[in-house]
């Protein structure tokens, strides 16, 4: 398979947006303190995600279906954190 | 212009992941707390939606290049926040 650069660009890409919330899922498990966090970004995220993961199936997009899939659980787990710590 | 059930799921779901930013600016702002914030990753997720752009510039999606300039700048936003407010 060719060194493709612009397809590896998104890989990282999408590795960082998706990888990314990690920290945040880590921070808010061990510390229980999420006060500061958004409830409304984090349902909003979450809607959005949850549609990319529709439009990666309607297209049959494997990767957008992953990545999405993905980031999608961890983000419905920072929501349950903030439901449950306040 | 006909509708196009896929690409207004993905209007919408842009418009949610984009847009969705916005509270946690907003709540970061006006409380000037952010100490529950992880920025690890706003920092990640910057980096992230930065190759976003590139992509969007290399492939030439306009749509991508938008959206993700956007971001960028409340992710920045967030990233100056909490760096300044600990």
């Amino acid at each position: 398979m060719a060194f493709d650069p612009v397809m590896t660009i998104g890989l990282i890409a999408a590795s960082l947006t998706t990888g990314g919330i990690m920290p945040q899922v880590i921070k808010a498990h061990t510390t229980r303190q999420t006060k500061d966090i958004s409830l409304a970004m984090w349902v909003m995220s979450a809607l959005g995600v949850a549609l990319w993961v529709v439009y990666g199936v309607l297209l049959n997009v494997l990767p957008v279906i992953i990545a999405n899939s993905v980031t999608l659980c961890l983000m419905l787990y920072i929501v349950y954190l903030k439901v449950k710590y306040g």
